[in-house]
């Protein structure tokens, strides 16, 4: 092993360190933190961030990164020595006051945002939208990028991919799901969801979600659930996996679809190598990779057929009042009842990616200053009503509805519908290298996907970009096809089409 | 403000923001951390533990300490200087290798402390005492004493004070202690504790628990309470206090003692000026003044007449099929039941401060040569009789029953009974300062008596040692006189002596 290699190493597992116990931090400041904690939290943060990134955007970390790219490396060794110098090299461009900037400026954008939004003013929201697009477009110039500055932005959350070849994706995306959200609204089928909005005891939905993740292979002796406002999967360690959701007294699946949904993001830390824990070898690829994961187990096992075959009969022993009158299959239509609505996190599996989409278009629009910000509203009207049939009456349900902006995190909208589109494509590539995959969930053994993710994707870590992993895995590049197929053959069942 | 006292501040803000994630850390370990995270938390706090200290004793916060020094500064400043100049004085001091030989000399200890315990084999735990003897001497030697090296031990934990001084106070608690303990022995009269052992829902024991320390004022908007299996108090910050408990399906009064105990150190920390947060000046004076915050609850207060005057009738609600035969008198007597016992944690008011005049005579003995480290079992049977009229018939149940040695800690125990002495000088001095005290007490208004801790003690921080913050507060050095007379008086009524 290198000596370069060790010095780089020492470095990284001491920055570890310190971003576990800021995800110790933040997953706590969710859960647990008595409410006047906030500020002394925030300033504990603040200060930790600052002594992480101050090791390792030092001269020595450095120096070490680049030496080690001299000598004589193992692949694994090369995977971490690549991807730090990469990260390093992005750090170290950017100026220090500009960094700071960025955090002030979208520190004050964050309640501007929560304002306008509580009072659909979106010309109060106007300035800060402004400064953050300057700002990153700073960002951009700093870093570099290939052809258009958003390249810059969007590799923070998806390393090695464009803009260009997001752009011709989602374009391969846009006619389909438009027109298979205009023939399932002509379609008049209308399944009945009544039995969603009766009370389920909130208990009985933990319960019942922790059974499901179980079976899913997540492991509670190196994970918890808790319950936080937004939910979301955070880790200090590869043994030490925390989930959160939100409970309400109805809608149990809201609950268990979210539960799924992180178990999903939660499998994939679990599974990565712990000998290389806190290296980029045992890291997410990338957020688009990540949202894959949990939108697999969330979609394409927890909203088909086969899961409910064996899950129906034991949600019904769960809750047996509640649904006492209720056929698996009328259940099955429920869960995945299309509607065009306005809400991207209430969207169903078929418009979302519509939200997306427009939400992308926006962002790329006004970093090549194709939209001013000020017609931002207009804009977005205009797509919804194009892409849904429906548009907004007031800014609080349109263009002011996510927080991402006010943290001027322009590029990570993509990722989700990219999530989307991997989680297809490995899943399609998971039923072909095993054959009986949909007899397995059909009998409630989840296991062989869990190991046939672990095995292709969590236990490679950073090995592949995002981009390359997806030819390694299936074979050929990403593309709309299998997401596509899969939403027709699904939807055009359920709604006779 | 001076320049040099600004730069020493800036330091301190980033070392305390880094003890504030440690002890999150340390909280986090003991109460959800699922059991797999375990090592890599430790490498975590190791990690961050050896950041904060490579801040704290670098060259440019010696320079700012001492520079500091001689700047105008204001008597909180001054405080602040002090303290810190103190702190980083002992630190200086101590060679990094013996820090590190300690720390993992200790890590190593615990665990053979723990299979020590377990055989009740003594031998197998002697070679551990005896390194950790020798290294606890080098510190005492690198530190510097006026005395003996036991001095510079007990100064971890109660700074400014030394053997000789605790000596003299214990010396004069021991002989009015056993002739206490003797005649309630003589007395012949045994209070019925039946009730006590049967079966009290835990949720109702936490209820229960949360009313009583809300009536202390402990905030549960800057606070919470937890379970772990050892209670403690820790704090991120001011506005960040964490407590916890453990309760069993009986003896419901004992999850009650212990969170009134917990809620008095927790009522120290949250009544700390949070305009000094992180800096000496809103820290504790020492683990002896801590000690007499919980202990004046959990026992002046929390056991006493006046206190269940008010909560008996409660807890009767609370439990009232478990409490429907016992009278206030009966549950008073039961709660203050006087008997020798072979465990110090679970010893009474009377028999608890006799254990640790026994540990401190053998840790000062062991220092000074008096006791070789093979012949503590005899010493330990000996005093026990002595003192107390029982011995175990195994080192588990004796010698090897606590687990501070195996971490080096010697000079920790004599706090708890220093805290004692505290509590019910500090006690006696709010009686005279507010003469209703009693009556508000007796009428479950807790509130006066925290205000008066507050005013006298938790809102001054460091600003006095503590041998000084006792004269200042009570007029008068420390004494066991408060202490022996409390007792006497509370145990003669109650044993009819």
């Amino acid at each position: 092993m290198g000596k370069q290699y060790d010095r780089m190493l020492t470095i990284q597992q001491e920055v570890s360190d310190i971003n576990g116990a800021l995800a110790l931090m933040g997953w706590d400041q969710e859960t647990y933190m008595p409410a006047k904690g906030a500020s002394t939290r925030g300033r504990q943060l603040a200060t930790l961030s600052g002594i992480a990134h101050e090791r390792f955007t030092s001269t020595e970390m450095g120096s070490a990164i680049e030496e080690a790219g001299s000598e004589e490396l193992t692949v694994d060794q090369q995977v971490n020595q690549r991807e730090l110098a990469w990260t390093y090299s992005r750090s170290k461009r950017l100026p220090t006051a500009l960094v700071k900037d960025l955090a002030e400026t979208s520190s004050i954008a964050i309640q501007a945002w929560r304002d306008a939004r509580e009072n659909s003013d979106f010309p109060a929201f106007v300035p800060h939208v402004k400064k953050l697009l300057a700002l990153q477009t700073q960002v951009a110039e700093a870093i570099g990028y290939a052809e258009e500055p958003y390249d810059a932005l969007l590799e923070d959350y998806e390393p090695g991919t464009s803009t260009r070849e997001i752009a011709e994706t989602f374009e391969a995306l846009r006619t389909p799901l438009v027109a298979l959200v205009d023939r399932i609204r002509e379609s008049g089928v209308s399944p009945r969801t009544d039995f969603l909005e009766r009370s389920y005891p909130i208990e009985d939905q933990r319960k019942f979600g922790v059974m499901v993740t179980e079976r899913m292979g997540f492991d509670y002796e190196a994970g918890r659930l808790d319950i936080s406002a937004h939910p979301f999967c955070t880790h200090t360690g590869v043994h030490d996996v925390r989930m959160t959701t939100r409970y309400t007294p109805t809608l149990p699946t809201q609950s268990l679809f979210g539960i799924i949904h992180e178990a999903g993001h939660g499998l994939y830390e679990q599974g990565q190598d712990p000998s290389f824990e806190g290296l980029p070898r045992a890291q997410a690829v990338s957020l688009g990779i990540h949202e894959s994961q949990s939108r697999m187990w969330e979609n394409l096992v927890g909203r088909s057929r086969p899961f409910w075959n064996h899950f129906f009969p034991e949600i019904v022993k769960t809750f047996p009042e509640q649904l006492s009158d209720v056929s698996e299959e009328e259940f099955y239509a429920a869960i995945n009842n299309v509607t065009p609505s306005l809400i991207r996190v209430e969207a169903d599996e078929v418009t979302y990616n519509l939200h997306i989409l427009l939400r992308f278009e926006i962002e790329r629009g006004l970093f090549t200053g194709t939209f001013a910000v000020e017609d931002l509203p207009a804009v977005w009207n205009e797509k919804m009503q194009d892409y849904l049939g429906i548009a907004p009456d007031d800014n609080r349900e349109g263009v002011l509805q996510d927080i991402h902006w006010s943290y001027g995190s322009f590029g990570y909208f993509p990722t989700y519908s990219l999530g989307n589109l991997y989680a297809s494509q490995f899943f399609a590539k998971a039923c072909a290298d095993i054959p009986d995959l949909t007899d397995k969930i059909s009998s409630g053994n989840l296991l062989p996907l869990r190991e046939w993710l672990r095995t292709h994707i969590h236990d490679l870590g950073m090995t592949y970009r995002a981009s390359d992993l997806v030819v390694q895995v299936t074979g050929e590049p990403l593309n709309a096809d299998y997401f596509v197929s899969y939403l027709n053959e699904k939807f055009g069942a359920l709604y006779g089409l």
